[in-house]
């Protein structure tokens, strides 16, 4: 086992949100149109991302990406993190890598020199804070094991995966590619679920990954309740126990719920104006393995991410407004 | 004199700003390496705007640029307005003609093909909410008398014009040429002073355009005060009075003054929580043409630009977040 340079490496799709607000009116609409469900992420082309742009208010533009996203947070505990995601070499990708760099995290990923945009989510905000994503993945869908750089996982405590990757084919190869190298080296692979409707498209990828590949799982209510086909989130609570060493489970305002073997933790949510929905699961992500790589107990570990999740929605967009590391000792004083 | 199709007409230097959030030290630095004056517009060029966005934070992109934030607002309000830009055949420009556009603006401004990129303003934000802007102009120096669309200018009720436009010098030429349009049409002419060192830069051209072209201007206490290089706010108010047929002076906190003929209408600021003061003259400039071009009275349309002005510092960006349509029955029931 080497020795970890980084406490986190994360691999994810790498786009730039736009987010605007809209209508319930409008959600509805598309979804009679096009099958757009609302408060998840949906796969859109590119000619479609033309339409939908089209037709959305006025946004702001803001670096994301669930991995990217839980990166920034991570860097703004005080973590050490670097980033593998595809941007192009354009504006929006010029963009994104600026955002990475200045938040302090390593990302060398060679942006593509030709073909596909950078990718882009565009956000839909109805006025109950709820987003709904349509992701046009661009540059992201040519992520591949070569961009997998073997002493960057190797270093890492922990090599942290969207479950988005499973999406484009090449990126689910990177994926599996990177959590071998991790465990080859004597360090843990950490995944997030993502989506509820990504989980229905990969269950069976996803079950065996549980079951055989992943030390920590990250999967909100309706994921976790995807993934095992159940009706109440105590079933799905009952199955997971013992499938990975640790599953951090979130249940919105509900607060969320950490199994690691026998141990149970529940950690209280925290009463929030919410502005806008996007990143929570991101940020909890971040707080959560920020505590983690430091060797914190899982409450303190679970509160991290309540105290970061709670922070991104208040605010539009995925990313800190402010500096997460104010967050610990309020996460340790609550002990 | 034609009637009116337009409300108002915008002409400025398009560009996407790029919000972070920094330190009063880095300003500081920045001011000794390179005089970077906080509180106002610097002009930059790609190589130096290059280099500065390698030093800031990780940040927020948003449409801006100074009459394209008036024209925001205004179309927010419930406002029938067009505005004339150039931006480039780029991500940015994409970004920023499709704001303009979800606004219910007209922007038939055509794009550039080759050379410069869309232009870009670093907005720095210190702690005290202070925003200080260094501008790289890009495609913006391409504004000629070839985009001033006469029909649309002589369409229009008012023609707003960013003193901005003074510093590209073809862009000058263009602005020239809107007002001797909308002069001809039988409409009115408005400025904006943008910022005092901008006064500065073009003192002569100021004092001639709004003695003999000017009907409608708005400056700040600084700008009004560099103008006619006094030391107090009353000294320029005396100096002035008749200079053109409405004045409209802002002052911060300390609310505004107009100036109309032998009417001088004081109207309260409102107490607020400064977050980003990025746009708030714009949005001044917003409330106050749209009562006036819905033939309000002076002290209704300056409680409109106040509304208009508190909100867009209440938040990061230059632009609304909320529709400024509700503030319009507040405005007059303060009467």
């Amino acid at each position: 086992m080497s020795e970890p340079v980084y406490d986190l490496v994360a691999i994810g799709n790498a786009m730039v949100d736009v987010l605007a607000h809209t209508t319930e009116e409008f959600i509805a609409e598309q979804d009679e149109k096009c099958g757009m469900k609302k408060g998840s992420m949906n796969l859109i082309d590119e000619r479609r991302a033309v339409e939908l742009y089209g037709e959305m208010d006025a946004g702001i533009e803001v670096s994301g990406g669930s991995a990217g996203n839980t990166m920034a947070g991570f860097a703004s505990f005080g973590g050490k993190g670097a980033y593998i995601g595809k941007t192009a070499n354009d504006q929006l990708g010029d963009v994104y890598r600026h955002d990475m760099k200045a938040m302090g995290v390593t990302m060398n990923t060679v942006p593509l020199a030709l073909g596909a945009p950078t990718g882009r989510c565009l956000v839909l905000v109805t006025p109950d804070g709820q987003r709904t994503m349509n992701t046009f993945l661009g540059a992201g869908v040519e992520l591949s094991e070569a961009d997998i750089d073997e002493n960057l996982i190797a270093s890492a405590k922990v090599t942290y995966l969207e479950g988005y990757l499973f999406d484009p084919e090449q990126a689910k190869a990177a994926f599996k590619k990177a959590a071998q190298i991790a465990h080859d080296a004597g360090h843990r692979v950490s995944l997030s679920l993502s989506d509820s409707f990504c989980v229905d498209r990969h269950r069976e990828d996803f079950l065996n990954l549980v079951e055989n590949h992943v030390d920590i799982l990250f999967a909100n209510e309706d994921e976790i309740k995807s993934l095992y086909q159940v009706e109440t989130f105590e079933e799905a609570l009952e199955i997971v126990k013992g499938k990975c060493e640790i599953a951090a489970l979130t249940r919105s305002e509900k607060g969320s719920v950490i199994v690691r073997g026998d141990e149970v933790v529940e950690v209280a949510g925290v009463k929030a104006d919410v502005v806008d929905t996007t990143g929570a699961g991101d940020q909890y992500a971040a707080g959560f393995l920020y505590g983690f790589t430091q060797g914190m107990d899982m409450a303190t570990c679970g509160r991290l991410g309540t105290l970061a999740a709670t922070e991104v929605i208040s605010h539009m967009g995925p990313r800190p407004e402010v500096s997460y590391a104010d967050f610990i000792e309020q996460a340790k004083a609550a002990a």
